[in-house]
C-alpha cells in the first residue's frame, strides 16, 4: 500500500532546528515558573466528550477532534448520531482539563496550588499559514487566591519568562470585567446585552472609537447610551490615571474594592518587575471566553501584530465541577509565537558545552573502532558533545553540513596500514 | 451539565510529585543524548490512518484510536464503514511516525541523521494496573548509517543514559535476526515456519528450553529439528563464547559477517561503557516486531521483572514509504517503567537551588505588599526558588504542606500596626 509522506492535514513536523528552540523555550518556561513555586502537572490529551461540549470552550468547541469509541461500544448499524460513535475528544485548551484535574485531585494539592502545563491542543481551524491544527499551550494558574496575589505573582512571572527570551518593551494590558459590566451598566445597556456590546468593544484595535460607535448603532442600540458610553472611553485617554478617572465616573456601579485591586496590581506590578515592559490600564480589553469573572490581561509584543497571551480571573469554573467555587486566576503564554518570533529573528540559543564532531574513514573497526569510541566516551564525560561518525565520499559537503549544525571543531581518523 | 471529574478510562492524571521525576529523567535524556549527537524532532501525535495500518505495527494496529473525519467529509446516513468516517488516529508508537518524518523531510536531514523523540502514544489496551492508554516513548534513532557504529552509539548513549539516573548492575541483551532465522535453517525448519517457531523461542524466559521444545512438538514439528535446535541452545549456554560458537556451527547457514559485526558490538561496548552494566549475546532473544532486520537488543534492570526498553535494525522500513531502502537503527529506553522504578525507590531529585516560602498575613496590601514582592524578586534573582503565598488559618499544616513540597526556608510577614 503507498504510505502518506506528509503529516496529517493541518499539522506539520519539526525540525532539528525549529526543536533547539521550543525546548530552549520550555526549559526557560520551567525553570522561571519553577522560581515562583509553579509546579508542572500533566493531563491526558483526551477527554470525555461531555467535559469538551460543555459551553466551557466557546467557539472551540466546534472545532474538536472526536475520538471513536473503542471496542464493542461501537455499532455503526445502530448509530444514528455522532453520540453513538463518540465518547472522547482531543482538548482545545488546557484550562478545561485542569479545572476538571483540580476537582479530581482536590484533596492531594497544596491551598493555593500553583500550576504549570506545557501541552498539545487540538483545533480543527482552517488550516492557514503559520496556524496549525496541533500546536502547544503554556499555561500558569493559581486555584485557591482569592486575592489579587494571584494576579501579580502570575504576571510577574510571565513577564519574566519573556524578560529571559529576550523580549523587551512589551505591554501588559490590563481590564476587569466588573469595569467591562459597569461602563455598560453606566451607559443604559441593559444586561442581556452586554455580550454584544462587549463584541463590538473588542474590535476597537480594528476598526477605533467611532466604528465602534457606527457598529452599536447599527446594531440598534441607544443613541444616549452610546454617547454616554464613548464619552467615558475618551475620558479615560485623556485622564492622568484611568482606572481612578473610571472609579470617580462610576461611582453607583462599580465596588471601590475592585479599583483599590486594580490599582494596586498595576503598582506592584511596576514597582517589582523584573523586564522591560509597561502595564497599562486598558478598558477596550475584552477577551473572548465568557467564563472570566474578574481581572483579564493581555501581553501586546510590538514586533508582533496582536496578542501574544492573556489570561484572567476565573472564580466560578471549578464549581462547574464540583459544585462549589474556588477562586482561579490562570495565564497563557502564547508559545507558538514566542517560538516563531525568536525563528523569525535568527535567535542564537546560548550553550555552554562544545560541540566536535568526529569523522571515521570507512573500514575503521576492531580495537582502532574501540579506541576512538574511548576517546568519544572521554571528551563526552568532560562536558563535551561528540558525534561520531562515518566520512562520507564528500568529506567537503559533510562539514559543511555538521557546522550547520554547530560543530564548531572536527577530528579525523584514518585506518592505520600498520594495524 | 452534570460534568465528570476523572480522567478518561485507563488514562491518568500526573500530579506533582510524579511530574518532578519525569521532568527530571526528561532532562537527562535530553542532556545525555545531546552530548551523542542525537537532535530532538517531533511529529503531529496523529497520522493518516492508511500510514498507521500497513502493517509495520504488528498487534498494535488493533488498538489504535482513531479520530472522527472533520466538517463536511462525514457523512453518518451513507457511512457503511469505519472508513467512511475516519481518516487519522492516534499514533500508537514513534517509529512508523519517524521513518514517515524521514521521508517527508530527508533533503532537510543531514546524514546520517540522529534523532531524539520523547512524546504520548495512545494504544486501547485493556485497562489494568501500572498500564495506561496514554503513555511516553522516548526513542533514539540513527537513519542512514550501515555500519554497527550505529548500533555502538546507541547502546552506550541509552547505557549511559540509565547510568545517570542511578541504575546499575543491569544487562544489555543483544541477537541478530539473521542468526535466529541461520539457527532454525541449520535446525531444519522450513522458512515459512520461521515466526512460529520465534513467537515459541519468545517464551524461552517464562517455559525454558525444555517448555519450548515442547511447545514446538506439540506444534507439530519434526523431532530432528527440535533436537538440533535445543542443542543449539545448550551449545551456546556450555560455551566461553557464544557468538563464536555458533559461528562455527552455522557455516554456511551465517555471513561470516555477522559474527564479526556482533563481536565488536560487544567488545566496544564492554570496553568504552560509562555505566555498571554488562552486555551479553541472548539467542533466545526475539523482539516482537517483524520490522527488524539485523541486529535487537533489550535491556533487563534487575529491580524489574521483565524488558526496560529495547531496540535493533530496521533497514528496509523507509522503503516501504520512498521505494528505496535506507539504513536503519533504533533503541527505546521504557520511559514510564524507569519513572515507575525510581518512583517506587524513593527517588530524590538533586536540586541546586533553595525553596523558601513567603508567607503573608491576610490584609498585607498596598506599599507592604510591594515590598514583600520586591523582597521576593530579588531572592528569585539570586537563583532562589520563592513562593509568596497568602498565610492560611492553620499556619502549622500549611507549613507541613511545603515541607512536603520541597520548602526548607519559610518567613513571615505580618501588617505592621503603624503603617
Amino acid at each position: 500500500m503507498a504510505l502518506s509522506k506528509k503529516p496529517v492535514t493541518g499539522m506539520k513536523d519539526i525540525l532539528p532546528a525549529e526543536m533547539q528552540i521550543r525546548d530552549y523555550v520550555i526549559g526557560v518556561i520551567k525553570d522561571t515558573y519553577g522560581d515562583f513555586g509553579f509546579t508542572p502537572i500533566e493531563t491526558p490529551c483526551m477527554e470525555n466528550i461531555e467535559n469538551l461540549s460543555s459551553k466551557q470552550g466557546g467557539e472551540n468547541e466546534k472545532l474538536i477532534f472526536k475520538v471513536l469509541k473503542r471496542g464493542e461500544k461501537l455499532n455503526l448499524e445502530t448509530a444514528k448520531t455522532e453520540a453513538d460513535l463518540v465518547d472522547t475528544g482531543l482538548r482545545y485548551d488546557l484550562t478545561v482539563p485542569l479545572v476538571r484535574f483540580y476537582s479530581n485531585n482536590a484533596s492531594q494539592l497544596p491551598t493555593p496550588f500553583k500550576a504549570l502545563q506545557i501541552g498539545n491542543v487540538w483545533r480543527a481551524d482552517r488550516p492557514q499559514r503559520g496556524r496549525y491544527r496541533q500546536f502547544m499551550q503554556c499555561d500558569i494558574d493559581i486555584l485557591g487566591e482569592p486575592s489579587n496575589l494571584a494576579e501579580i505573582e502570575l504576571i510577574l512571572a510571565t513577564t519574566t519568562t519573556l524578560g529571559k527570551l529576550g523580549f523587551k518593551d512589551f505591554q501588559i494590558r490590563i481590564n476587569e470585567r466588573r469595569i467591562l459590566k459597569a461602563m455598560a451598566a453606566y451607559s443604559g445597556f441593559s444586561e442581556e446585552n452586554y455580550d454584544t456590546v462587549f463584541i463590538i468593544l473588542d474590535k476597537m484595535d480594528k476598526i477605533g472609537l467611532d466604528g465602534v460607535a457606527t457598529e452599536l448603532e447599527s446594531s440598534g442600540f441607544d443613541k444616549t447610551s452610546i454617547d454616554k458610553y464613548v464619552a467615558l472611553f475618551k475620558g479615560v485617554d485623556n485622564a492622568q490615571n484611568g482606572v481612578a478617572y473610571l472609579a470617580h465616573e462610576l461611582v453607583g456601579f462599580l465596588e471601590k474594592e475592585v479599583e483599590e485591586s486594580l490599582a494596586e496590581i498595576i503598582e506592584s506590578v511596576e514597582t517589582t518587575k523584573a523586564a522591560k515592559f509597561e502595564i497599562i490600564f486598558d478598558p477596550t480589553l475584552v477577551r473572548g471566553m465568557s467564563y472570566y469573572t474578574g481581572t483579564i490581561f493581555e501581553i501586546s509584543i510590538p514586533e508582533f501584530g496582536g496578542s501574544c497571551g492573556g489570561g484572567g480571573r476565573y472564580d466560578k469554573m471549578v464549581g462547574n465541577f464540583t459544585g462549589s467555587d474556588v477562586p482561579a486566576c490562570g495565564f497563557s503564554i502564547g508559545f507558538e509565537r514566542i517560538v516563531l518570533l525568536l525563528l523569525e529573528s535568527g535567535f542564537q540559543i546560548p550553550t555552554e558545552s562544545k560541540k566536535i564532531a568526529y569523522l571515521l574513514e570507512k573500514g575503521i573497526a576492531g580495537k582502532a573502532l574501540c579506541n576512538v569510541i574511548e576517546e568519544a566516551q572521554n571528551a563526552r564525560k568532560n562536558g563535551e558533545k561528540v558525534l561520531v561518525v562515518r566520512m562520507n565520499k564528500n568529506k567537503k559537503f559533510q562539514k559543511e553540513q555538521l557546522i550547520q549544525q554547530g560543530y564548531e571543531e572536527f577530528k579525523e581518523f584514518y585506518n592505520d596500514p600498520l594495524n
